[in-house]
């Protein structure tokens, strides 16, 4: 099979150099095109990356492809669509508003900004979670006119809860919900990110608007899809949302009332066994298993288990019964913000488009 | 007005050394003995903190002072309470369980061990919060036939928590606490401590036993005392509580259902005004405010808020509504762990017993 | 005596900041105003130091002085010298070039930034080190044709080494320096500053400029003023500068070759004498003593150390016989590197001028 | 060929976790035996390493491969080395003293401990820098009347430095060296290892012993094996060995004088091409480089570089001419010092010991 070309927009950030290294040697897609600011067009990437000092600003822990460093950068603002499969979208927020429906007019966009993630026919994909909801991006290029269609992926807080409160919600209920995370550094990324002077020896208890998303982007993405949009899942969420000095990884403290009575032993197994049998586990990029329970009460700790799975397993431990909520548990979970929760999931979620028929 | 004579067991140790570094001018008590193991007894006490390699091994901010580094270390298990109007118990658990009560058939223990919290007739004192609990000591001494009495401090994650949920309680009523800690790493001393191996870059998602001390010790601080003991407070309390990269200072994100509806405003001068007129507020070791509310919505932060008020002030923050709990608030506290939380908390203790006339 | 008004520029940064907490009662400087660049220009410092999440950026341990919040940050550009006594400059290096000589036409200049450290007439003071070198400042006036003068502290890494350095030099001579340093977070400020996902788990081996501007500063502090300039020391020496994830003072692995021999006993006393006769020690901000000895060998630690003398203080430790340098001997130092190496050695700097009536 | 069977002793610990780890799957040895101290032997080692709280106190990146879980421990004073064709060994020093001549009168012991590294007859081998010295060990064994002998590996913090000195002294001759280490906590191991409250925000000026042991492994490491002794190079060392709060990989700030003028392109051939032809380049173990020249001027740093070459390459960086020294350069360099500088290490000379048929 031939692979289908892409192109990755925002290329020179910290996001879009994750997508170069999670599409090295992808089985289905090639990178054909790579785009940033104007600021860093007209140069080739490996050029673009390299700062006055003669630092070399790569910041995956894989390579950069050489043939990759050697692709001209291009003017986002200006990127042609022809010939490519889709667009990976790495920027900002407010660029996102302009490039992506230009992009979308034409081809498929899938984003790890949060500019569309509210909107109606906008789905929020974890394949994983939601694969169905994937039916909505029809909807969504029939009302815009376009050829292609822009689907985000969550915030990276969302994703590991999401993933965690779907086998909980589907066997036996949701109605309430409260997490505290403990976020690593790289949610804030590079420009500026979260300097040393702030983080080291210390716990920052806000990130400007993360509670508020992760509170609906879970209800969106747990909701139910129908012919113009998605209902959200009733459950009520609250979260408080910490910065911690980890670098990657982010680690959630879940206290969650279900919908019915359940046993740990039945509340174990749901976790176990989620979507062992999903179509999103016979994608490419899918780890051996979507959640992994470890028995080891000081597990999960975000060193050790992020890179589970390569990144895209989440690791739940500590599940035990909650003496408050009604039909309580409490569990702690990692999740990987910077793979399964930012680029590696896009290209999941790419995956399973492209596996649908909507890709291309 | 001549200070009373204090002896301080465990003096080698962390806690112990702390006991030493906020007692040095204290205007009540003056440290007339130290006192720890077999293996230091019989040394000068400097030369006991000095190791085999030079090092000196002595830990709190503030310098030894001078006159009790000559002090002769006592073999804890052999000192003599003649003379002495109280002993601070710096050990750990297991010999405190030998130790606290031989001091006790003569003179007042105040203790940072957990040994006798869960004891009937012992009460669990933080005197800007439950001082009348005080009263049981007497019936302590009377049922146990001792001159003294033994009286321990909380886990130190309890503190701040019960410090902020106690003017809740008095204003509005208690029902639910959700409360998950990032606590910091002087929490496990320093024998062995936490290695950086397992901390740098992480998070250490359990600590042993202390979500059962929390959630009990909580409700007991904030019960009723009566004339045989305590009748815990009927809210029901879960906790989670982590470890993170963070040297002094507990942060604990909490979630509260109050017994009635109040307003933000209302909740907000509940906490203010905390302990203002209360005794406590006239002890020596009381800061200005037992509470100290931050508008900054990035604070508290520990390395930055856990030195108000002589680190005895809890900082609380991010104080906001809860969609989630019936009459439901989160915020965010943090609390000096090693301070309020240990040697100057007991000391506050000791300050409270001798205006109450408890003492020597 | 009536205190004397200054001015300090840039200081809504990190190091203006230092200056305003650092002038605090102050018994001789009072600051009257303060000036920022234009975008702050206009609001009330308090004011222009809340960004718009409402955060408060202070950085100082100490607070703000509430009647200095409200003091109108006037434009750098525009600020009118009349009545100051002098120009406290932390602005960048580039501003520097233009501000400064723009203020010192009119009022001495004593600045945190390296511009105009390189040139002939202008001398890099260290009060306790070369407090002749201030002479200089008349040549430079003359010259100038400016009623004031620029007067530039070293680099934050070249002072606790040229402290150390100093009396070497004079009671031994001094052939052949190496130095490694090991350099805190703070002195990269906070524009953006060290990154966590740079330095956690890390180290950084190069900070451009650094090791060039040790080299030439040292050389220059501990050389001979003359009537037009000043001729660098003749001792050779050579840097190797790193960032370790450290927050706050500069540690740095020192080899040094003295003139003539000398044993560890005649070392020792030189560094642990040095300047107490000296006009430096009798200023307002200096410490009980410029060096202090730490007989402990695992000392000195920068977070242990950085705070002696409250910040002033260089502290030494592990000094001995080094194998491979002509007389030679090595030790490790730590010196607080916004505190002695910026805002109060700046301060320090101008209580010397004064003292010598030099300044306005 | 059917693989050798090897014991690792000290296999509980973390250097002995590093050899079970690093010899899964390996081409020629098999782990038939695990040993440890009285206490864990009896056990399964799964279970010697699972504690009384449930957790699983394994260190290792990789996972423990299942069938060395169900491997008896057995008590390291009593192991029977009969089939045995080397023992690794990862004990303690002193421990070392006793239990490595036990094994070594039947068979080699590879060993990590510093026991017997001064011994005469004792060579310190580095496969890719003295192979050579291999031919000690006939002399050993016939002197001592074993069947096998002892090999250490050095300290951790000399491999690095070694290695990169190695072919400067071939090529140019070798005068001085003057090293600053930056060294990792896991150089400290985990009993107690580096509490965080020592080391978070600070730096450690000291380790006990470990200046002297680089100084003089070094020397022998570089010098000349004859019949029954190692001539120690003649150059003349001096270090200065630092802790800093980084997880894994060594740091060294390295200034060298050499024996001859050299250009700065001669030194990085020097390097750059150093053991490429060497006996050890086609050893199983051998990384594609056993050194690795870095052109950003911000490496090598060590979380990006540690682990090059599967953490068998030392990584040099910012190589430029030294203004002190008598032909002299400086440059940084990481070396991983719990793979190439602990386990790998050994069993790159067990590797070595085989191809040359002193094994088994």
């Amino acid at each position: 099979m031939a692979k289908l070309d892409v192109a990755v927009v925002g290329a020179t950030g910290l996001a879009g150099q994750q997508f170069l290294a999670s599409l090295r040697d992808h089985p289905r897609f090639r990178v054909a095109k790579v785009a940033a600011s104007e600021r860093s067009a007209g140069r080739r990437l490996r050029e673009a990356l390299t700062d006055a000092n003669g630092a070399f600003r790569w910041y995956a822990a894989e390579p950069l492809a050489p043939e990759l460093g050697e692709l001209p950068v291009e003017d986002a603002a200006q990127l042609s669509t022809d010939g490519l499969a889709c667009v990976f979208s790495a920027v900002e927020s407010e660029p996102a508003r302009e490039l992506e429906p230009r992009y979308a007019r034409e081809v498929p966009v899938i984003s790890t900004a949060s500019a569309f993630r509210a909107e109606d026919d906008v789905p929020i994909l974890i394949p994983q979670v939601n694969p169905d909801h994937a039916s909505l991006l029809e909807a969504q290029r029939r009302r815009r006119g376009w050829r292609g269609f822009i689907t985000p992926i969550p915030n990276c807080t969302t994703t590991g809860l999401a993933v965690t409160l779907k086998p909980l919600a589907d066997a036996f209920g949701l109605r309430t919900v409260l997490m505290t995370s403990m976020q690593a550094c790289s949610g804030a990324g590079r420009s500026p990110g979260v300097i040393a002077l702030d983080i080291v020896d210390n716990v920052i208890p806000f990130i400007p608007g993360e509670e508020e998303k992760v509170e609906r982007e879970t209800r969106k993405i747990l909701g139910r899809v129908g012919a113009d949009g998605i209902s959200p899942h009733d459950a009520r969420l609250s979260c408080s949302c910490s910065r911690v000095p980890v670098l990657e990884g982010h680690t959630e403290a879940v206290f969650v009332g279900l919908g019915r009575k359940a046993s740990l032993d039945e509340v174990r197994a749901a976790l176990e066994r989620f979507g062992q049998d999903g179509p999103a586990s016979r994608l490419p990029s899918a780890p051996e298993r979507w959640i992994r329970l470890q028995a080891d009460p000081f597990r999960p700790q975000p060193r050790l288990d992020r890179d589970a799975g390569g990144g895209m397993t989440t690791t739940v431990g500590r599940l035990r019964a909650d003496p408050v909520l009604e039909n309580g548990f409490k569990y702690l979970l990692v999740s990987h913000n910077t793979k399964m929760g930012a680029a590696r999931g896009a290209i999941l979620v790419a995956e399973l488009l492209q596996e649908r028929g909507q890709l291309g």
